[in-house]
């Protein structure tokens, strides 16, 4: 097994798809976003990526099987006036600095064998404070893009965010740019302190105007409301075990 | 050197053998119950793996000898009806994400050089509570597997353990897929706060009924005793330091 | 894409040039100078240099176009009397310890390919101590070098700095003097604590009489006031935050 | 540049030399023991190795002149009843996992070139309180050295110490015994928490009568009043620093 793995599983045939990223991020807001819309068309999974970058885990799944740690790119085809898409999904990122490249570039290629015309990809744009409203921001590797975003409302502050576009949301554009493949990143605000489905279904709803198609958000309002539920109980709960007397040095030794 | 070496040490006739992993990991519950099954089997050692990903150091022995860190692939051939065991025992797991990779990656070369059969890794399932009696929890990278381990009373939850499986008792699972080799994972419940030789001991009954033999678990009772009294022995010391009085900035000062 | 990539973007004929280092480093003191020389002089960008050993990210400019983190080489032809120049700037550094070497030894190849006379470094020395007139320091991997830099009263001291000279600015002198390329460091005292233009422009004036030709510091001056302003800046909102009541631990949660 | 590269830089013809090996460690016993060997020798220096796994710095010498973070192997033909010697000396050791066991390797190499005969690698023993009069403990790759270090008065003591050796006093033992060289490791007692040229001496006086010959401790007794000055300068300065007032969180802000 070499570092990173690419898998073709299924065959689809797309015509100059547009490649959506919604990998781990900044608020979960691309991945949640990415997963929704894999849900939402139904797509067929079309390639799985392992890597020794990933971290060194299976998952269990709702049978108890288990599976690597991956990334997984999905493929739809569309109507005859829409892009078709392929989707890239996962519940990592690298763990190591080299890896972010090694694992863009394997996207990279998967992009150009399936002749992939464009790239979006979606990501949080941390502000530090809750944001009732969250706008969304974009940022491309070539500004012939620039125009598409500011259409659909998309903002563009100069030098944001202050830190940069770190890992594959900001390195598929980088590195697209060096292969000539155009890319933008579309980044809805967020606090930057909890996963926000409410900010994920403002970059998609841009997305769906980029696009050209409607996307329900329907089952996402939901998943913010589980969300929503689960982050409450988490509160309760760690409230509750803040109450507890805490487990003293002793309890806690660990013999190696 | 190349990072990963494997060395066949001794021979032995070995048909379709079940391979058991334990290396180090939560409560030791898997290094407990390999190094017991290895002594009250008296197995012969027949493969040691040496890694650059495993810690930089040797171990002293009860002589004064030393050894690289490595792991180490016992064999036994047992009665006719039941199936013979390759036994993966260490002292370490790999201290990099990637060496995690390479090194499931070489058991699994042996696997496949032995014609093993299936795999089982035990582990532990950390639930943060003291555990009286602690149940026994599987996880499958075939479902056809998961029907022998319930008929054990091996318990299946869904997604579980939430955080997955990590390391070479996740990976074997994971890569073993990959190579169509079955493999499951036998976790007992422990605390995640100690060395637990009574999950240990719960885990290798349940692994005794897969495999169809009986495996006297006295000497590891006699363990269990032993740790216990390590334990309380190193309680003692850690409550007699708290009242010496501790070393100041000064003392502890260290010149480079 | 190799781990780390030059390309050579611009062609100018320059005649055995001395080649300036100023990547990030104690108190900015290098970058600072060397994005000023380059600004001051209008040089060309000959020479990015892509690396799998900088962060992962990109960095986003004015117009909201991206950018890959890189190093870049400018050159400029200079006056008949005085040695053509390239200079070496960038964002970042190696963030990991084989990724040092490895981009200084591509820095090296670069300096090769241009015939470079003699290699000058520019970074700080810290003092931990706030520094009213900052000395400057130097150190040489010839000692030829050594006269030339104590005419300019550039001061030598033993063992110093204590700590070594850490990165590009280190490297380029101890993996030079393997080559037979001479270098020298030229190191601007500073407290550590803070971005230093102040020794920064001490650094530029002493380069410039080494150099035998005259900087305008002005430039460099005002980003003096402006990093001085957005210092106070920073002091007066860390301070109005301070006043804030602080986020409690559940505001902060983040479901992964 | 190669990860680890060996540079042959004099010649010196040793018959079935001895190696000692004196890397930073434990109370730098090692370290201090192997450099006074080297000056009392006066030995001549017959290899240097470069690593992109020591630290990304350079050192400077008394003059200001710079040099690589490297390890250095000397030389010395002794009388005749008495083995020659090779001293391995350096000022860090691999600053990650692999580059420990491929610098172990490089210097082992070094021995087959010079047909070593045996290695002894010398550390320090932390025993976590102030030793008055430290004893001097061995471990071996190799049963066969036992007896000659207990007949020198070196203690063995079973799995100690407890855990491992780590580092190149220990990889020498373990990577060489694949090699069919045989080590010790002769190690002196130490608190663990300050540089001990006490218990450097103790180490050499038992080394020479391992090897036969008189070591004149003189200077290292004068070097070890130098760093009990030098330690009792820092606690003074320590304790000056801790009476004035201290720089608030403003004046440490650093701008990147």
């Amino acid at each position: 097994m070499v570092s990173t793995e690419v898998e073709y599983v299924n065959k689809l045939d797309l015509e100059e798809p547009v490649m959506i990223e919604g990998l781990p991020g900044v608020g979960h807001i691309g991945k949640l976003a990415i997963d929704h819309l894999i849900d939402e068309l139904d797509a067929d999974k079309l390639v799985e990526i392992y890597s020794q970058y990933l971290p060194p885990q299976v998952l269990v799944d709702e049978e108890g099987n288990v599976d690597l740690a991956k990334i997984e790119i999905y493929g739809k085809e569309t109507e005859d006036d829409v892009k078709d898409i392929l989707m890239v999904s996962g519940d990592h990122q690298s763990v190591e600095n080299k890896g972010h490249f090694e694992i863009s570039e394997k996207i990279l290629d998967v992009s150009e064998e399936f002749g992939v015309e464009k790239i979006f990809t979606l990501g949080g744009f941390a502000t530090g404070e809750v944001v009732e409203t969250p706008k969304v921001y974009g940022a491309v590797n070539d500004l012939s893009l620039k125009e598409i975003l500011q259409e659909v409302d998309i903002k563009f502050k100069k030098r944001t965010p202050a830190g940069g576009i770190v890992g594959a949301s900001g390195l598929l554009l980088g590195l697209g740019k060096k292969r000539g493949i155009k890319a933008a990143c579309i980044m809805g605000e967020t606090s930057g302190y909890m996963v926000d489905p409410v900010s994920s279904q403002a970059v998609l709803r841009t997305l769906s105007k980029v696009l050209g198609f409607e996307i329900s958000l329907q089952e996402l309002e939901e998943r913010a409301e589980e969300v929503e539920e689960i982050i409450s109980e988490i509160k309760k709960k760690t409230q509750q075990q803040q109450q507890k007397p805490q487990p003293s040095r002793d309890d806690l030794m660990y013999i190696g």
